[in-house]
């Protein structure tokens, strides 16, 4: 059977779609999404019910049928500053590389860079993702256009100064406005307080009061470095998470970055809270935080930990297939023992546990939640045999496995190919080159 | 341009080959390969001057061309049992899974087991291996069948026997002779002692002396866990690199796999003897082994530092391009800094260590060297900008980024296409499902 594309996919119209055949834990299933993006039928007899009615056909032979991923911690926009500084003293990179070339920015290079991280994450089945940057009116409208779920925040920095802090409130305010403006219910605002060592506590109450408000998320920085918690130790008389619950930004729609450098009270004060983590193990490695994320402490405290890469420049990649494997591995090594977080819990941070993080209805594949959908090949060597699906999608897939994308029910990716690709790595790698070049470093 | 292919490239007669316009360390170059498989030219202007004489022609705009890449540690057909059982302790993992699979392991898997693994090796870039397995015939078979460059050894295990030890040291004569008698110069022996904790040190002399008597190569696992050394100390009164330097397993041509729980004075002795090490971060981050290969160590003490993936049933992948990564960011992080392990030293390892490790002259793109080189796509979100080569092809790159490779002047995969590859992935499926039938577990 050859498959059927009527009209254009990526951000089109939606239309039916049928995929017939495909392998989905450990059965061949037919799935039917509706023209309203959800999945209105998922089973052996799909196919013959809604064979006329589809719009598109996909043979799902060879193809294995997976939630998309979910990425809950990326600057996407850094997909520009990708392999420009790499294996240098933490302290030299900021402020020799990455500072002096986020100081030319513009809107446009935000645009273009934003562009070029959506294709890469379709490109490895990531339907939804968390961000933190500037210029964010850029930023979604990117996400917009390239039919992803994104949550995003202004990242908020006020340093302890009134002035500065007036000029962030400002700019959260107008983004949030912005994005409720937009009313594409794929796009949403959260407050993003960097972090507790670069946001003073004034400036923390004021997001979480903002987010309440609003009925929105925090994205938070939170326990990346001992130094951190040394310096909040210092500053504040509490540990970072105790500072940022003291401050109010630690609730149910709170996702924390990285939290390295927390100890079991603030694992447990996280599950209280209901907040997410964000694991990100590539960076944290790379970074050489010298602690990984205790994820033991949270699985036994109940948090819900979530998984992500962090941005291009600290990874260098939104593959959010070897951020699963690092998790998994990290975390053995870490804490010597060969059975902490097996293969299906690091699939379920990706997926489901993402998607709670976030407050969206991806991460589970059931009739009536919205088509979300990654289709991974499975006619290739380093998928073969296929004992288990959850150990080879973790330990020897990578994002090139993906086949196809759904997103809320539209097409991103058909059999490898996305409309417009070619424009948007080139309209990067000239916003890329253009950065350096006006920064003259 | 449209690439011109004249007859086929797998394992047929080798023709000349001209790529052209093809990116290689910034520049822009042509490369041409006459019909001994060896670079005859490398420049700018080798396309006018050859254009008519190539057999095959390849566009090389948006490619990357990098030494083909060489894996110094893996037991190739362990393929079959890629995702079987994971994330268990180790000792019942060994000896409710792993052993009794391979109990019954008979000589067909091996062929077929080591196929698949050649497959995703050549998937990924990698054109020649450093093997230990059983049934090594079988594996020979399917890496010369396969076109890639393979040393291979029988995994020489005595414990101590006498009785076992006169079988084995048989089986790895005759397998020995066996290797001679192909006469394939892609296809060659090493004596495989499998570890200081499973040979005798009359075994380990004996293997020391074939290897010196035959002119070959040792492949040995050592000190990959602190129980070894533990061990080895409490039976031979010395750590266990001495305790193989005394029985004279380490030469010019020993590779000594993992290495972990090396010290000071044993990185030194490797490097006084020219042993290679062969890092496998990936597999000992699985593994939990508590501990990174020294690289600090070894590097200052010039040690002749080597990548490898280990087996599928402990990483699960033959990706070196995820072991470049996991080597670069393991480092980092267990040594605390940024800056070790910089992208470029991981290239290295990865390459021209590898290829001296082994004693074959791949790992050099110039003139006169022989034609083992891989063709990265360039034209890909996740390696779009390309501000640094290295940092893209380590932390960026995945072995599916892989688009050509050719080993010897035979071109083993064509823009992504392997003759062959459906029937090698169905036998290797069903030699897998049927292993673990006969199992019975």
């Amino acid at each position: 059977m050859k498959d059927r594309v009527k009209g254009p996919a990526i951000l089109g119209d939606r239309g039916s779609i049928l995929v017939e055949g495909i392998r989905h834990r450990g059965r061949t299933v037919d799935v039917f999404v509706d023209g309203g993006g959800r999945i209105a039928a998922l089973g052996g007899d799909a196919g013959k019910r809604f064979r006329r009615d589809a719009a598109t056909r996909i043979d799902g032979k060879g193809l294995l049928l997976v939630p998309g991923l979910v990425n809950t911690h990326t600057h996407a926009a850094m997909t520009l500053l990708r392999g420009y500084a790499d294996d240098m003293p933490l302290q030299d990179w900021l402020t020799t590389k990455i500072w002096p070339l986020e100081a030319h920015l513009a809107g446009g290079d935000v645009f273009a860079g934003t562009e070029l991280a959506c294709l890469e994450m379709i490109r490895s089945g990531t339907v939804a993702f968390n961000d933190m940057y500037f210029f964010m009116e850029e930023a979604a409208r990117a996400a917009a256009g390239m039919g992803l779920r994104a949550t995003l925040s202004y990242g908020f920095i006020d340093l302890g100064d009134p002035e500065k802090r007036e000029k962030e409130m400002k700019a959260t305010g107008r983004f949030v406005s912005f994005v409720k403006g937009m009313g594409n219910p794929l796009i949403r605002a959260a407050v993003g307080p960097h972090a507790p060592y670069t946001v003073s506590p004034e400036a923390l109450r004021w997001c979480a009061d903002l987010a309440r408000e609003e009925g929105i998320g925090i994205h938070v920085h939170l326990a990346e470095t001992e130094q951190e918690v040394r310096d909040c130790l210092a500053a504040h008389g509490k540990r970072p998470a105790a500072h940022l619950d003291a401050c109010g930004c630690l609730t149910e729609q709170t996702v924390a970055a990285h939290c390295c450098w927390l100890d079991r009270d603030e694992c447990a004060l996280l599950a209280a809270r209901g907040t997410s983590a964000s694991h990100n193990p590539t960076s944290n490695m790379k970074l050489a935080v010298n602690r990984a994320m205790p994820y033991p402490w949270m699985k036994e405290a109940g948090v819900n930990v979530t998984l992500g890469t962090d941005g291009c420049a600290s990874n260098n990649s939104l593959d959010m297939f070897g951020a699963m494997k690092d998790a998994a591995i990290l975390q053995k090594f870490a804490w010597n023992t060969q059975t902490t977080l097996p293969a299906p819990e690091a699939l379920h941070m990706a997926t489901a546990a993402g998607a709670r993080a976030l407050g969206i209805p991806s991460g589970r594949i059931e009739p009536g939640a919205p088509a979300d959908l990654v289709l991974v090949n499975l006619r290739s060597p380093s998928l073969t045999p296929l004992f288990s699906e959850e150990s080879n999608l973790v330990y020897s897939a990578t994002g090139s496995s993906v086949d196809t994308v759904i997103c809320d029910g539209r097409i991103l990716m058909h059999h490898g190919e996305i409309p417009g690709e070619e424009e948007i790595l080139a309209r990067a790698a000239e916003a890329a080159t253009s950065l350096v070049s006006r920064a003259g470093i």
